[in-house]
């Protein structure tokens, strides 16, 4: 992704491997600074993990398989590298992955840091597949709106929401996009609208509840991410994403899905089967480090919800645009 | 509204007069401490309306009256007071209703502080006409859902959706309910919640985006206030409330709106003609004072969102519930 520096602009992914360390962009300090953290162990990049430095199933992915690539460098137990690594955090299905596939990579001989420049090369390629095929349902003038980040920050590189939003950009087309601020964590305001003002993409934060009133005044196009898209379609993102589904629905907006083909979960039947995570209410009542709620308050705080696939336009994979009935015939390689 | 205090707990409302001067809860200060204010003078109180000590129509209205009441009794001219109370806020209705009411009263010889307590007195014997209207929508073991804060703060005391949900509870009914944060100032988190534990009632606060996982998880009744309801129908309220009612409708989940007669603005055709209000970008990228967005952000914050009259069951007010085809037949003397 583009950033703007003193000195103009330079080209920069959410982390990367240089002189035998892991460098990581530190995305609890966006928006307020761009600093890098440098690892040189599986423990600190496990760590780094758990303290979410970086974020987003792929990104979190991809600094797995670096911290599987400095344990082997440093003839590490790779079993133990392995288990310390899943252990940071519970629900992104890269985290698990990378593991077992760079493990695999490790015993067949492979070159440990060129296979996790591998995988990471290979999620940049599907996000900028999925920014070719979605580009063509962006036209010039057209309202866009997303939710959450779904950006470069999450996926080492590019996205996969913003991914059809840069590309037509870069085409040349003008138009505007609507970034749902995201409560509890503000990811829209705060990491969404920080790439969107890098790549001087025209764009207006809203808070998640006007939505409906924007889409209402005329949105064109709604793009979300998804961290798990089930055998029927039905598909888990985070919290607020159904609502803007329905609002597209009763309205007439398309309603598209930009995830790759490893975020498509076939051995789930329906969204029903899908456990959604509670987290803590400091989320909610505390904003840094500053006590908003009352004494006393009850707090529910869902990370996800899940739309059903009957409000779901299409999935933008790097394979093409899908609709529901499509995934079915994955099979069980979509993973390769 | 109950209070809970070191002692116990006792009655509060928004505000009262006593001992010749207004004194208001100062909101701003909620709910991290239960303050007031006192005020002597109407310029003081004009001052008090502008910087948000008291807020919500009805209770502004009421502060106008007080502060026109004070005029009076300090003889001073009260063609400038009226001009100097009304020019504290822009939109709310009841502000210049009240204003204009209390100069006519005092023309016709009226003590001006008897006048403004039975002003006062009126806005709260609506409320609770309003709340044993509604109670009967609310039954034991229900999930109730509702906005923003239409509570005792905002309306004196007993509030406009909060009412039916006070007085189910204290027919002893027990029930849940969801409070929306309400971003970007947070209300539902800051006020209602508070309400509801001063109520020791059964709630939870989610944020705005959470709304519509929860009402699919199944919410039996949805109550929101409303700052307008004009001739067709349609209403003005809080920016998130649109989205509640068209989930609502999606869900087969009935949608109630509570509002005294005075809520009603006749003269206006349909909600399209209802001006929605911009306010400034700080509400949503400032927190405390502490600022969260990336520089160069650009922000839309329209406070308000029109709701069709076809999403709405009913309208709870002190007559009795009423559908949309009722309101053309209440005449020009709603306000009375």
């Amino acid at each position: 992704m583009k950033v703007k520096t003193a000195g103009g602009e330079q080209d920069v992914r959410a982390l990367w491997f240089e002189d035998g360390e892991l460098v990581m962009i530190d995305q609890r300090l966006l928006p307020r600074s761009l600093g890098t953290l440098r690892y040189r162990s599986y423990a600190a990049v496990a760590e780094a993990i758990r303290d979410m430095v970086t974020r987003g199933a792929p990104s979190i992915g991809a600094a797995a398989a670096y911290g599987m690539a400095l344990a082997a460098r440093a003839g590490e137990d790779l079993g133990e590298a392995a288990a310390a690594i899943k252990s940071a955090r519970p629900t992104a299905n890269d985290l698990f992955y990378a593991v077992d596939w760079m493990a695999a990579r490790i015993e067949e001989g492979e070159d440990p840091a060129a296979a996790a420049d591998r995988y990471a090369e290979a999620i940049i390629e599907k996000c900028a597949a999925i920014g070719r095929h979605g580009a063509h349902l962006i036209e010039d003038g057209h309202r866009v709106m997303t939710h959450c980040n779904a950006g470069a920050l999450a996926t080492v590189d590019v996205g996969t929401a913003l991914a059809p939003i840069r590309q037509a950009w870069r085409e040349g087309r003008r138009f505007m996009v609507y970034a749902s601020e995201t409560r509890p964590r503000l990811q829209g305001m705060q990491l969404t609208a920080w790439e969107l003002v890098q790549e001087g993409i025209d764009h207006a934060v809203i808070v998640d509840g006007a939505s409906g009133h924007v889409m209402r005044q005329g949105v064109d196009l709604v793009i979300v991410g998804a961290d798990r898209i089930v055998a029927n379609g039905d598909f888990a993102n985070k919290i607020g994403t159904y609502e803007k589904a329905v609002l597209a629905k009763e309205l007439g907006i398309p309603f598209y899905v930009a995830a790759p083909v490893s975020t498509f979960d076939l051995s789930t039947a329906r969204g029903e089967d899908i456990t959604i995570e509670d987290r803590p209410p400091e989320e909610l009542t505390e904003v840094a480090g500053i006590k908003l709620a009352p004494e006393g308050v009850n707090v529910l705080n869902p990370a996800f919800d899940v739309t059903p696939a009957r409000y779901v336009s299409g999935y933008i994979t790097e394979k093409g645009i899908l609709v529901a009935a499509d995934i079915s015939c994955m099979g069980v390689d979509a993973h390769e």
